[in-house]
């Protein structure tokens, strides 16, 4: 029998679990689930042997060490600063790693003792980081593998409402923490253009946003992730000339959310004064000029400090967040950032019933033979329903896949590793399609 | 005789070294300098008997505690940065110390053994912040004590170029660390207008400047400081309705140091990837959309992306400091605020002959018996030469005088003390007017 131990079970752990249930008789799997509320949990393994549950604390050291001891594959969930902590006991104890998250710099000095010691931490293995990685090395590999040189790589990834139940005029809701949403894309994004170094500071970013089209679904915008440059070398891409990592939204959400950029209210550096005694109304002022004219709305004002119209769609979009109201904010001690992640919880979460929608889009554009090619392949999941959404299919499957090929011993890659290898990507891909999820490819000659 | 440590003799050392020559003698003063570097002193100390010079590095803790022993009173112009273990020395040794920086959380923390070891650490004692305390302190006082209400208190400070040395389009020229004027204002800004706090981000700053007007120097502007609300409680207007501190510089200035801010390149936060191999021009580029029409030139992309017209003012002032050049940038390893110093400094070097100035405003308005009335304050400084700048006369003449005070045993409050204090501003405004420092005052009913 094979030990399994998971570590974190919040929502989009539900697809993952599925996925360990389904095969744990056949592969011999006995699954410990440890989280730090697990009430939630225990219905789900009553009926069934070759599963438990544990209240896990993470910052509990003995119970790390204990339970790490049993287990012959860790995989963790939990939020990305807490892998660490694990991982070290994983190589304390000589055990294999498996998360869905980036790998950090306290990771990357893992990667030594994790080879000598024979051991894989394989991490970005959900969908974004994961999927995108495995689906766009797919099709890196066949154009070098036929000779061609690529120019361009660019690729979008988007967490989104399902179309049948966007009502609202965002276009959007929340289907990953609402946190990390509110402070996407803060600092500079980094990016390559036609061999030229681009930067784009926090407070463009939502202004220069590229459009796409993904058949059958639509269009859609996206802005430049952070750090597009780091995955040039791991992907073998060194020297392509252009090269662009994205966030993908419907169209019209950018130029909205831009007015919160501007007007300053997604920082998350500073405490307001007087957080627990604002409206949400008060909370624009704050960070308005005073009015040039009496009588102005607040829409009014706000189009004429961001010269954007006062009647247009964008003023609209935050009308409909009721932020012109005197709704009280009713939280103490808060950064604006936080404020504006309550407000926006009140109108974006989704409702019983809703489904999300993951859609992932690589484009890509190579030299062969003197012609220019260019390689549209997207991905488009929706969501069974609010356990298994899109979000937890695409981030646990691949988690549980690769856990079953490291039990079979099939993954021989030591050290941190991320599913750039053939090895790992075309099983996965390959299983995932059972699953519907599959991505649509379309190349043309362009010149 | 009493002996003086001065630490840290950069350039804007002068005046100080002057005052305190100048009154050796009569007070019984020996005064020991000592930087770094000292081979520009030599000359400086060779007729003299009172003072000498050594090369003293702040980092050799043994120097330190030498040298600190011999005194009787410290004074540090050293770099900020280096004000903490020089004033924990003089903890240990029981001295007395001043310096012109801010209170830093640091320096808080030695508040309570400074009053139980019956010392005085004086900070703040320079021209901003000084001058500005102690001349405001005289206006609060005086309104207060007359039975007046201060209902708004703002006030400016800026270190320009004099006018008749003012030949640039920017009306501007570095009499100051130009490093700190390439990241002056990075932050959030926070003041309170009319009882409701107010937050400017960094990329609206030079946007919302205010107006201003000083009898026979022309117009100004100025824009918010970082922290106008920690002086509410040490001046005694914690319930004041208006309080804004902030950065003078002359119109124009703002609006075309607003481009540098929309652009990214005042980002201090990451370094370029290929700062070395960059052109001014290049540099922009870098941090530009793509050119929508083929053909058009630097000025008409920037007046597109950041709605400004290509033909005007403020893409004059790029032009004119060289940034659509093909001149080599030659800094490896840089951010984008240590090339944008780079370029800078090449043209708003103070020439040899040139002389600075220093324009400091305040503005009160208070009500009394029913009127509001406003009190204007105005100060401006001239230098004599490129050595007795304005800058130097106004950072170093009060610690001069408080110096003094100090060794006469005339300043007896303890602890960490800003110069708030009638005891200590009185005597320093007094006798600054005998080197041509002086406030202009102006009152007037409003309503």
């Amino acid at each position: 029998m094979k030990r399994i131990l998971l570590l974190g079970a919040g929502r989009s752990a539900s697809s993952l679990i599925k996925y360990l249930f389904d095969h744990a008789t056949a592969e011999g799997w006995f699954i410990t689930i440890g989280d730090i509320t697990v009430s939630h949990l225990r219905p789900l393994i009553e009926p069934i042997s070759f599963a438990d549950v544990i209240t896990f604390d993470v910052h509990n050291e003995e119970q790390r060490a204990t339970e790490v001891a049993k287990a012959d594959l860790v995989i963790s969930l939990l939020p990305a600063v807490f892998h660490i902590e694990v991982a070290k006991e994983c190589l304390v104890q000589e055990k294999n790693l498996i998360t869905a998250s980036y790998v950090s710099p306290a990771f990357l000095e893992l990667h030594h003792e994790a080879q000598e010691k024979n051991l894989t931490i394989l991490m970005e293995s959900g969908l974004d980081p994961g999927i995108d990685h495995m689906s766009a090395m797919a099709v890196i590999r066949r154009i070098q593998a036929n000779g061609g040189k690529l120019t361009s790589f660019k690729s979008f990834t988007g967490g989104l409402v399902a179309p049948e139940y966007d009502n609202n005029p965002w276009h959007y809701k929340f289907t990953w923490n609402p946190r990390n949403v509110v402070l996407a894309g803060q600092g500079t994004a980094k990016y390559i253009k036609k061999g030229e170094y681009k930067y784009i500071p926090y407070h463009k970013l939502f202004k220069r946003t590229d459009s796409f089209h993904v058949d059958g679904y639509g269009h859609f915008e996206g802005y430049a992730n952070r750090d597009s440059l780091s995955y040039r070398e791991p992907y073998g891409l060194l020297d392509i000339p252009t090269m662009l990592r994205g966030t993908l939204r419907r169209p019209g959400y950018c130029e909205a959310w831009d007015v919160f950029v501007q007007l300053g209210i997604t920082d998350d550096s500073y405490v307001l004064d007087n957080s627990e005694s604002l409206t949400y109304r008060g909370f624009l002022e704050a960070f308005l000029p005073p009015a040039k004219a009496s009588g102005q709305s607040m829409a009014e004002r706000i189009g004429e400090y961001l010269n954007i119209p006062a009647q247009g769609d964008v003023l609209q979009k935050l009308e409909w967040l009721g932020l012109f109201d005197e709704t009280p904010v009713e939280l103490a001690g808060a950064t604006p950032a936080q404020v504006l992640e309550k407000i926006l919880k009140e109108k974006w979460t989704l409702a019983p019933g809703d489904k999300d929608m993951i859609v992932m889009q690589h484009l890509f554009e190579y030299e062969q033979e003197g012609r220019k090619h260019e390689v549209t392949s997207s991905l488009v999941v929706t969501g069974d329903d609010e356990v298994q959404t899109a979000m937890a299919k695409t981030v646990g499957l691949p988690v549980g896949i690769l856990a079953r090929l490291m039990l079979q011993g099939k993954i021989t890659h030591r050290g941190v590793v991320i599913p750039i290898y053939p090895a790992l990507y075309e099983p996965v891909l390959e299983e995932l399609k059972g699953y519907g999820i599959d991505f649509v490819e379309k190349e043309k000659v362009i010149r």
